[in-house]
């Protein structure tokens, strides 16, 4: 049995809390939030707490806060010498405050509030100072998630920058896509299945082979008519970039 | 029963020609190509021909070539009045020879050789100059594919644009993911689960409520940080764009 405080209330600590409260070998001993009612339909009130000072013994800490406000919630804690780790993928192991041992529990997913997670194919990046927290760590995301990595705060840090441009850019260019797709009175739906196909393919074919379309082809005939029929600057110019982009590599 | 000839040997041809062979009330009475080792694993030599006066009669013909070629190879067929129909999602219905009725029957999918599709889940846009025509046509994509839509001209030509942003550089920003990975050595297959959940969360968002991380939360600080970790220009611009393109809307 791992018991676990959850330390904030934001969208990844509401999901973590779910899968733990959901996982047998898991005990919430606590979740630590400013304010209760950010968490009340979670959780029962009296294991919600608002003081440091009442903040209960576990094994594992788990502070899910925003990135600016990580260093000062680990300086707050009023104990020592325990295992005290961040969800972040852009914070270092070191923001967390020396007075405790340190570690990072990263799970790499788009959380959005709305939409349930299958928890146990989100990938977990593990980081810590020590082989015995690591041990803590991985068995508290094996009992998760079905894949957890060992991942340093270089690496976590590069692979965040990687994130945002496979998750948030891509559901950037959906978003143009289904506003195109409004402005022609065309159903967004008719783009779906490529949408799932092109996210599907390159678990088979690396993205570099899987690439198609005009700018591969380098059919200029193609890339003028969209240029032409694109008329928001920005469209044009993000039109422009990717296609040059596709074209050096 | 409905008869077919397919003209072209390329990549959408091909699968075209694997999916009509396999449906039963289709007949592939022909496939004319230039070269007719490039189809001939697919389908016995004598039903292959590069003579445009030895094409056999047909109820649709289906031209699946490149988009510049597509009306000189219409121009070339030696008939008239019967139903012919391009493939591509860049030319105007127009594109095709008054000599014989005209159609669109347009798959909208993205089609490597090496990689098999489902095509019983790709969306077909059909174009036709009459309701009859349509209704071949509709019937034809209705035995190979679950779902038809009827597409003008105009509609298809933003249809493509936007396949365009949803494909290609979707892709394109995979692709940049992977190298950064390779880079800083974290296996790329970290990636894959927020990658099919960011394409599978906007069949019940839409990409606007899909939308997270620090564009648009504004979290400058981030933001900063990733501007500071690229070091090529190119993925440097492209951060910058998609990151003001985010706030934008």
């Amino acid at each position: 049995m791992i018991k676990v405080v959850i330390i904030g209330s934001g969208n990844v600590a509401q999901h973590l809390l779910k899968v733990m409260l959901n996982t047998e070998e898991v005990t919430i001993v606590q979740v630590f939030a400013r304010s209760k009612e950010s968490i009340s339909h979670l959780i029962v009130e009296n294991q919600i707490t608002s003081t440091y000072n009442d903040i209960k013994e576990a094994d594992v800490y788990i502070i899910s806060v925003s990135d600016n406000a990580i260093a000062e919630v680990a300086s707050n804690l009023p104990f020592k010498n325990r295992l005290v780790v961040h969800t972040s993928g852009t914070s270092e192991l070191s923001v967390l405050d020396n007075k405790n041992r340190k570690g990072v529990f990263y799970p790499l997913q788009t959380f959005s509030r709305s939409k349930a997670v299958d928890f146990s194919t989100i990938p977990i990046c593990l980081e810590t100072e020590n082989e015995r927290d690591y041990a803590i760590l991985k068995a508290l995301a094996d009992l998760i998630s079905k894949k957890a990595y060992a991942i340093s705060s270089e690496q976590r840090k590069s692979l965040h920058v990687a994130a945002v441009f496979v998750c948030n850019f891509v559901n950037h260019l959906y978003q143009i896509g289904n506003e195109i797709c409004n402005e022609n009175k065309v159903p967004f739906e008719i783009l779906q299945p490529l949408i799932i196909e092109t996210a599907n393919k390159i678990t088979q074919l690396s993205p570099k082979e899987a690439q198609t379309g005009p700018a591969l082809r380098n059919d200029t005939k193609t890339i003028e008519k969209h240029m032409d029929f694109l008329q928001e600057s920005n469209y044009k110019e993000l039109y422009k970039l990717l296609t040059q982009s596709i074209q050096n590599v």
